[in-house]
């Protein structure tokens, strides 16, 4: 290898596919709808800022120039926004950039390894495999809590990253601030903890958590302008770090990955801070509401503190329904054929086959009305 | 290593921060200018097409949203432009993230090797070196030529990739595409050719590397909108190759990269027929104005077929300007010192540090407008 031109390394051979769930467009076309909503992604409920929509507008007729390279008025505002120095933020073409960038920047192929939970965000494990480095994984307890003695005995002296979600997804759990704090502290020396904060926005523990990163000195924290901010198709994500760290990302990184809309929109979303406090209300709102309306039928509602809920199907079928045991073919056969009778009412959710989690569901907490249109549906599906 | 939680492997110490030239803004504070134009960064000379800005204006109403992962629409729509087949198009947020993936996908760290000439695009050797793989490099002749027999002196059976950039940046020179042709054929079995065909679009003989592409199993070219397309800060490029390799790269690919705005933008692009071929006659017809102007003043200028001119100052210290030969201080300071008094006047071109041609200058083709503004403010200089 290479053999022929268009060989590739045998790492990367057995990539699958992104599978990139379903569009509103292809179920309304698929079923004759005329209003399909799409509660799976985990997009802003509400949509698009005001400012954010005139700051694109206002922008438009600048498309044909780069950026400046790094963006350093966004970056700016994100280090005012968060009150740290702006020489420890690096942006990125959404945070899954800045995933990437910290695994090439510390982890030597072969040698380094990375840790964190299973099931994980997908992007750890691809990332790690495209640059040749061993992610080594601790399962998650029963109830989705993490096992931090477990993942404790992953690590060693050749432990570049570890990655700790939270809120977690696809759970919603979010470990006590506490608790990571404890788990940081004992790392070995050289790793770092990625505490990637993804739905930090949504969780009620936020301020904790950002007081006691700030005495870490061994962790970078990932947020995302995706969810709260309501940006997730402009891409725009970031990382906090110790500024060697983040000036190494910074060299390392194309220098015009953040596109120039995104920057304008960013700076808009940080200032448009009603639209993001509205954004809670209706998320903490849409949350509770539908904890209640899944468990008032039924069904396994795991406790969240993001903009989305894990949830499974009452158990008519006598299977003992659980994260880790082997699954009748009831249960899955019932998940499938309610996920199928959702779409045909033009309601999408999450399946999570590709968490290994089959017999579970995720749904992302909509505004109001949407909220009861899934609810609705999915009652009178359990119904028939 | 790593010792500290920041420290980074050493391949990536030493990497430089991008110089991202200067912005009009940064030049309009600092000598209180009404009007600053920049010819610095091959931009399109007639900014945005209207269908562009209407349909960015339209979607900006759905930045909350994802984009379809792989933005298969686009695809399709770049393939239909090309007559080629879409399992065969790889788009990226810029061309640049389609580079990078060409090295992760085909070269194996300590072992491949990359093969390029000298100067080249930085994201060749950047990519290269982040990736752990040897950049080899042939030095452009005298003229800016391609040495091909250089270059094939250093292939082997490790090589995987050999990045030629056609038109050339920063000379604006073309090869024939016999000579590309016949080169292709030369190339060791596992080799892929990598057609860096961003200023294509502006090239005399573009139907001619067409038509020979099409033939040659062992090539990857890469296209970008960026330049007559208008679009360079919202990042699309896209390559086109042997499916199978294609695959491989989609599948690697983080699967956001590209963002809902540049797939926008991208499809309203490539119906606006009329906006490229206005910037295709304005850049034919800036360019030869520029050449016959930079000539008229005593310039030495090289014949380009991309919407930029290479050209160094009369040589007027007696000093003999090449490209490979030691420069007096005499030449560099003049060089320095035109550069700065055309900031003074408000105009921004682009001088060749960074390509080691330090008594270089390359200047983008401007509107017509910009071009004279640009000729003028130089020859009041050189007049002085």
């Amino acid at each position: 290898m290479p053999e022929k031109p268009y060989s590739v390394r045998p790492e990367v051979l057995d990539f699958a596919p992104y599978d990139p769930g379903l569009s509103i467009d292809e179920i309304r076309g698929r079923y004759k709808l005329d209003r399909v909503i799409k509660l799976a992604s985990n997009e802003n409920p509400l949509g698009v800022s005001p400012g954010v929509r005139e700051a694109v507008e206002r922008a438009s007729g600048l498309v044909f120039r780069y950026a400046q390279s790094g963006t350093p008025a966004l970056v700016k505002a994100i280090a005012a926004h968060h009150g740290v120095d702006p020489a420890t933020v690096v942006v990125g073409n959404g945070s899954d950039e800045v995933i990437d960038l910290l695994i090439r920047c510390r982890a030597t192929p072969g040698k380094h390894n990375a840790v964190a939970n299973k099931p994980c965000f997908f992007i750890y494990s691809t990332q790690t495999r495209l640059c040749g480095v061993e992610l080594r994984q601790a399962s998650l307890r029963e109830d989705f809590s993490f096992d931090w003695p477990a993942l404790q005995a992953l690590l060693d002296d050749n432990t570049a990253l570890v990655f700790i979600t939270a809120p977690d997804n696809p759970s919603g759990y979010c470990p006590a601030p506490a608790d990571l704090a404890s788990f940081a502290r004992t790392l070995p020396e050289g790793a770092l903890l990625v505490l990637d904060a993804a739905y930090m926005d949504f969780a009620e523990e936020e301020a904790e958590f950002s007081l006691l990163l700030e005495k870490l000195p061994n962790v970078a924290v990932l947020r995302t302008f995706s969810k709260s901010f309501g940006l997730a198709g402009l891409r725009l994500g970031y990382g906090i770090m110790p500024a060697p760290l983040a000036a190494c990302l910074c060299n390392v990184r194309l220098p015009f990955s953040v596109n120039i809309l995104a920057e304008a929109a960013g700076l808009a979303a940080l200032e448009d801070t009603a639209f993001r406090q509205a954004t809670f209300a209706a998320v903490r709102s849409g949350r509770e509401r539908l904890f209640a309306g899944l468990s008032a039928l039924g069904c396994f509602v795991h406790a969240s503190q993001a903009n989305f809920l894990l949830f499974r199907l009452p158990d008519k079928s006598g299977e003992k329904a659980s994260q880790n045991q082997g699954l009748g073919s009831k249960t899955l056969n019932q998940a499938e054929s309610v996920f199928e009778a959702l779409l045909k009412r033009g309601v999408i959710i999450r399946r999570l086959k590709s968490y290994d989690l089959p017999q579970y569901f995720r749904v992302s907490v909509g505004n109001a009305e949407e909220n009861e249109i899934f609810l609705d549906a999915l009652e009178r599906i359990l119904e028939a």
